[in-house]
């Protein structure tokens, strides 16, 4: 892997995704004084626009850690010592929150999940009718798995919660759905939404977010696991001054500022279209190669990303060396239980047709190369896709 | 402040501190996959370099966070709610690690200081051989406080714990000595070193550290407090393999392996000289200028900032106000109960003589306009203390 390798690295795992020249440009400024008069500009601009790109009104929390200091902070901040949390194994990252709750001393039930469908509002719906005494605290969910490429509706988990009448706050993961896959945290009744940097928002790993709702600001008044850093009080309180409590990632944040005005101008109704736009192309490729996608239920299908299951008898990760070694193309991983079974394609951030057809291209060449049986007609079909979709 | 300011910006406030073009360079490179096989080199690198600069052979734990988050980090992964721990009160960096503490669940004594002194290792001694029962689990010390310009005694300190006999873990801030101050994590005796990015070590906020020793690692078996983003397990068994258990601040860490490369090419001991040299030479200006030092014990004086006491009856705030409005550079306000009464003079990182210089005549100009009384000899001064330490 140490031989020279040309031309531009396709970042296509599911994040952190490629970041856009405009952003690594606005990471590299100097440094200003975080307690300094040109520092509120850049505060007040990156807590106001990112609440556009949450779609909310109310406030978000800015931290200068990766999600999974996020996914913490939304548990200390709402939550008590022994809590019950219910979570839904929808794939490796809602596993890994339930074990960070389980760390952090909650009683965090894990609902099954085969990995290849999204977590069912019905069955929600049902634990929380039995839980007769309301011991559930927060409902946590994933909206789209990064391992396993499966979104899952929140909008009707939501109504889950409110049919079955129960007061638990529902806490959502977007960290590879924010700014690529349609997300309301306002709209949708979400109480606690968590995301991060190096994803949609085409940022580099190092910062990352919760939204938050009124009653979860309640919920923080009699919330009693232990917090320091990931307090929300001390934030609000600095923010609307325009700074932080502690010492900001400053040069993040000048990427955060350039990476809101780029979604703003590009529309983020644009974003998300360009996304699903993209997927499909991708979904296409991989129907046309003969190849099972992870995901089993269509309305379920990723929009950020793609995991593609290695047939019977190959290795996914064998696979990935070599495209990686002959066409400078990072694909990603099969994670947890998929681990050597699936690769994953991510086409989400700042990402466009040439780039999908170069990624897709690599991948059809590897295919060969590994030996793996295929139609190679997948880039065909992404073109004839993309072609069909932009008539 | 929004009228046009030319020429580079002086950011000497005692940290975040100017970010050099070479590290700057080095994050605005695209970002990798932390997975993958590139990783790796410089995972190993900023993982073996960084223990370099914390003289330890031990582990170093790289966190993406910013410093108050390593304050966290060392109190979790050793102590159980109820813990009693010792701190000293020598500044305002300190009384916020004790208040951390506090909302941690522990039970923090904070020795009173005057602000004006260093920690008293004898008080410490005479505590710890009071706490007959041995109850007090960690004695946190600043070796730097960032608000005050003074330097406590670390291995006085050690030895003081050692006098008592007493086994509580030796915690110590290094967040604004590390890289600047000589700092010995091995030869100290110190159980957790707390560091952070944006001082000596010359890189943005948005990394921090944790220098941990074996009793520290003993002591982690023990410890109750809820833990998972911040704990050290996963870390040291990913980062044996050169990775990070999760996303790591990647291009953050292409600024840690420029910075580590850049201090060891000049040497920790020429670094070390070259703060001393430059803080004295900023004292001189201080006494030539008859304002008063906020540290009233020579041995105890921060070679990484000087701290100022303004004459009674002229607000630091106001001068400080015209300073970067005139000449275009950033002092360091007075925090907590120093609030108006003291400003600091940033002299760490990457720095010079020709930068102290412009930062001390942006100073002398300042105090003639803000018409503080002062004698207008302090560059002068300077400057002969910088050329006779030359010859």
């Amino acid at each position: 892997m140490h031989h020279h390798q040309s031309g531009r690295h396709f970042l296509q795992i599911p994040g952190p995704t490629n970041v856009p020249d405009r952003i690594l440009r606005a990471i590299e400024r100097p440094t200003i004084d975080h307690r300094g008069p040109e520092f509120k500009g850049l505060g007040f601009e990156v807590l106001e626009g990112i609440k556009e790109v949450f779609q909310t009104k109310q406030p978000v929390i800015i931290y200068p850690a990766s999600g999974t200091g996020a996914w913490e902070a939304a548990l200390v901040n709402t939550l008590s010592p022994g809590d019950k949390v219910l979570m839904y194994d929808t794939g490796h990252f809602a596993s890994t929150w339930h074990k960070l709750a389980e760390k952090l001393g909650l009683d965090a039930q894990l609902l099954p999940g085969s990995w290849r469908e999204g977590a069912k509002p019905e069955v929600i719906e049902q634990v929380l009718v039995d839980d007769k005494n309301q011991t559930i605290k927060a409902v946590c969910v994933v909206h789209n798995d990064t391992a396993t490429g499966i979104t899952s509706d929140i909008p009707a988990i939501r109504k889950a919660i409110d049919s079955a009448v129960h007061p638990a706050l529902f806490l959502v993961d977007t960290i590879s759905s924010l700014a690529s896959i349609d997300y309301r945290h306002d709209e949708w009744g979400v109480d606690v939404t968590v995301g991060g940097s190096q994803k949609g928002l085409m940022l580099p790993p190092g910062l990352s977010f919760n939204a938050i709702s009124e009653k979860a600001l309640s919920a923080f008044e009699k919330a009693k696991l232990p917090r320091s850093y990931w307090e929300w009080q001390d934030m609000l309180e600095a923010n609307k001054q325009g700074v932080f409590p502690f010492t900001p990632a400053t040069n993040l944040l000048y990427g955060l500022r350039e990476s809101i005005r780029m979604l703003l101008e590009e529309g983020l109704d644009q974003v998300f279209s360009r996304h699903r736009r993209l997927a499909e192309a991708a979904r296409a490729a991989v129907q046309a190669w003969d190849l099972e996608l992870n995901a089993l239920i269509p309305s379920e299908y990723s929009n950020s990303l793609t995991a593609v299951v290695m047939p019977e008898g190959h290795d996914a990760d064998a696979f990935r060396k070599g495209v990686l070694e002959c066409f400078n193309v990072s694909l990603g991983n099969g994670l947890g239980r998929l681990n050597g079974k699936v690769f994953r394609i991510g086409h989400l951030g700042d990402f466009n047709e040439p780039m999908l057809l170069g990624t897709l291209g690599a991948i059809e060449m590897g295919l060969d190369l590994a030996k793996v049986p295929h139609r190679p007609e997948g880039v065909r079909a992404a073109m004839s896709n993309l072609v069909e979709n932009n008539r």
